[in-house]
């Protein structure tokens, strides 16, 4: 009985998945699902890449959380316009709740809309937004073996950021055992190593990301 | 008739968790539910714990995690009984899965067992395994925050331990912060501050931890 309820569930989240899709479709809207462990740096790295965007590339954001606004708080002090969904509870954003958001912004006035789920490694990924990106912000302090134990959310990323490079030494990084383990499972994402902190590398995210835009 | 179901679930796990409990509280062992995000250092804390041990505390392990064996070899290296749990996709252990884990244990032999969760700071905290208490490891790296964000898991928690605190400053960690999160949801729970890199902090949660075993 279980398993047929819950491919229902899933292809209902599809079907709302695909109208959001059409909706970004015809606002112009290229859209990110960043997705990455409670505190890896997903804000971070929406407010280190805005500040690198052309002044012409124009950005938004829905935040995902299950309580609190503290990261639209953030968002919106920069004068960037953001949506909060909180969850209630549940471990991910699903296609529904984005849905609900999309009145809430100025789509047309937009055109990079990054969408900040829930920080859970394993439960995001298997719900589709309507993104064009799926993005995965692992960090270094979380360790180098992430790929190899959370296997998942890596195979279907569009690209990772490795967040906190600057803590490399501090907690013995192995970015070649990291790299391997991604690599294993995806050959197809770039892997950028970054510091929201410090700005490094950002430059080359930013730049890989311009260069997907439609 | 969704909801109907999941509580159907809900206590079909809880039935579960009942027979795991009498089987433990049968051969005197005394059981941790450990859960953190990924990378919070369970396995570390597990290790440092068990350093600190009277020789009488026999400690075991249950590892879950999607794949991998990496910290069950970690574990196995100390020469502390093991047991990998992988559950293939799923976010979180349940009770069968503990379960089935257990007549791979040495229980009659054992005082203690850590059951190391995977790493999600939602779902873990959804299934009762049968343990004695439920002990939330979490880290300076993924900010003060947390205890707002993830409301859930620290409202439920019976200990918390906040681990990697050798870099409080590093990260700019405001720990009255995260402790009056902490205390807003749940006034009970003990704060451990402590870093298994450098051991420090690690006296205070055994010298607890030993005062609640039976």
């Amino acid at each position: 009985m279980k398993i047929p309820v819950v491919k229902e569930i899933l292809s209902a989240n599809d079907q709302v998945a695909a109208e959001n899709r059409a909706e970004f479709d015809a606002a112009g809207v290229f859209v990110l699902n960043l997705m990455a462990s409670p505190g890896a740096g997903k804000t971070s790295l929406i407010l280190a890449t805005v500040d690198q965007l052309p002044e012409e590339v124009r950005p938004g954001v829905i935040e995902g959380d299950l309580a609190s606004t503290i990261d639209a708080d953030t968002i919106a002090a920069q004068g960037i316009p953001v949506v909060q969904v909180n969850t209630g509870g549940s471990c991910h954003l699903d296609a529904p709740m984005i849905r609900t958001a999309l009145p809430n912004l100025p789509l047309d006035a937009m055109h990079l809309l990054f969408i900040e789920n829930v920080g859970n490694l394993v439960c995001t990924a298997e719900f589709a937004l309507g993104a064009d990106l799926a993005v995965v912000v692992a960090s270094v302090p979380e360790g180098h073996d992430k790929p190899y134990k959370y296997p998942g959310m890596f195979a279907s990323a569009d690209a990772v950021v490795l967040n906190k490079a600057d803590l490399l030494e501090v907690f013995e990084f192995d970015v070649d055992y990291f790299r391997s383990g991604l690599e294993m499972l995806n050959s197809d994402a770039p892997l950028f190593i970054a510091s929201c902190r410090t700005g490094d590398g950002i430059n080359d995210w930013v730049t890989w990301l311009l260069s997907r835009l439609r």
